[in-house]
């Protein structure tokens, strides 16, 4: 099994407290795909601009991320660049320069087609839209979003959520589509529109998964230094679709082992610039910190 | 076993979105009480004015709390009016009028002074050091404080760490008190200055408890209805230090239930004012409760 990927390819230059880097790799697409690339094959669709430093894609190459989809169009690439500062948990854009990116027009080649997990990541609900009419019988599609395209295309998102299995979003973008304060609210207004099963990320306090009548929760790893919180919910959900497709499970059991698996990844982003950790962690790594986290919240429920 | 709490006996007025209440029971000791009285009896010192209608605490005593130590003096009852806007994670205070809490002097009763878990609710730590000059070998002392008492009685404070085994303050008051803005790093201070236990509450994010090197996660139960938060530390408080003075046991599984215990107490007393509700739910919706709260975080932590 492999999953697919349509999002942003970009380069991030990023201060926080501890540090800064520059145009380092970027974009929802890059920190999903290698998040992903820890539990199955990847298929990446996107666009970079003909100043990418393309040799730097090799990494994730080489972890089995197939880049046949990522196009190369004239121009520059999309560049963020943004900082943190004693608050990790929202970063200040200091500048964005769209480049190649405003122009992008996904193209899904046809070897990516009959792919059974799909990512739409955080791009213009028209061109998510538009990804779901080139692929064949996708036995999961997942979406993520944002503020941006809540109030500038609420309607085509809700008709994309209409098509859409499972979403995934913070807690604000969910009060802000749901226009519900209280998150169970926000959560059920969301199924109500399409999808099964609404992930709703909330940072440093952990994340919702709903799913039908059933609530689960997973905290955030309490880590004693986060370095750089950018990438953390593409990793999370990298780490989510990854875990999924790889198992071909969809049982609830797996959906929850699935948010596990995707917090677990997003807590080793942020030890680092960038996705330096993610190319970092192995396997042994991975399974170490879902034991811990079964540690964090295990308690025995039986009153004596 | 019985549980001792120093605090305050108030009556509160509040506004949320829903409604409101004016001179309803509230302080953190009748908070504490009325959730402790679910697992253990509860021994209260504190003092209320003359105008406090004493009447309407006779079903804390119907459900064994002791107020032999209750004082009564000349003058207005500690009253504090507050409301919630939409955000209910924080009170705008809109007046405190201390009256016979201003000149409040705890006075342990004999009886009460071989206690062995003790609770020195939100006052002023130079009170609470002076509760600790009138017990007599207490197993386990735990404390909360506030802002107002990290900003104004610090080295009293820190004087009262040494010499509690467990603290309990939100996330904010732990930052303020460490001068950490990570929490892990917040709890170790703390603990580096006296308490072998901290419980950070977090509100609707839940709450960490820090023991030796262990770390336990518990969230807030996600509600749909979220009526009046006035009391959900004190409440927490309550069933977490009732239910380790029931057991008698501070082995870490019986902490981690406590926490629990705790957080579900939490749940059921924002879900109406004052203490209606924990006057209300019995003992099966307490172990109801307990178990949707293992459900919500369990998951299976072997990747097939």
């Amino acid at each position: 099994m492999s999953v697919l990927v349509v999002g942003s390819v970009a380069l991030d230059s990023v201060e926080t407290p501890f540090g800064r880097a520059d145009d380092a790799l970027g974009g929802s697409a890059t920190y999903f795909a290698a998040s992903a690339s820890h539990h199955t094959r990847v298929q990446l669709v996107g666009v970079i601009g003909s100043d990418y430093p393309v040799d730097k894609l090799h990494d994730l190459e080489a972890r089995g991320v197939d880049l046949s989809g990522l196009e190369r169009a004239e121009g520059e690439s999309f560049r963020w660049r943004g900082r943190y500062r004693h608050d990790l948990n929202s970063a200040e854009t200091l500048e964005t320069r769209l480049g190649v990116f405003s122009h992008f027009r996904p193209k899904i080649p046809d070897q990516f087609r009959s792919a059974r997990y799909v990512f739409l990541g955080n791009i213009d609900p028209r061109l998510q839209l538009d990804v779901l009419e080139q692929v064949t019988k996708p036995k999961l599609v997942a979406c993520d979003t944002m503020n941006f395209w809540i109030e500038s295309r609420r309607d085509d998102l809700v008709r994309l959520l209409a098509r859409v299995d499972l979403i995934t979003l913070n807690d604000a973008e969910a009060r802000q589509l749901s226009e519900e304060a209280n998150l169970v609210k926000a959560a059920k207004w969301i199924m109500a529109h399409g999808p099964k099963t609404v992930v709703i990320k909330k940072g440093e306090h952990g994340a919702f998964m709903f799913h039908a009548d059933r609530v689960f929760y997973a905290p955030a790893y309490p880590l004693e230094e986060v370095f750089d919180p950018t990438g953390a919910g593409d990793s999370f959900a990298g780490g989510f679709m990854g875990y999924l497709a790889r198992n071909d499970d969809l049982s609830e059991a797996s959906l929850r082992r699935a948010v596990i698996v995707g917090s677990v990844m997003g807590s080793f982003v942020v030890e680092g610039f960038s996705i330096a950790r993610l190319l970092e962690v192995n396997g042994d790594d991975i399974a170490r910190r879902m034991a811990e986290f079964h540690r964090l919240v295990a308690f025995d429920a039986e009153l004596p």
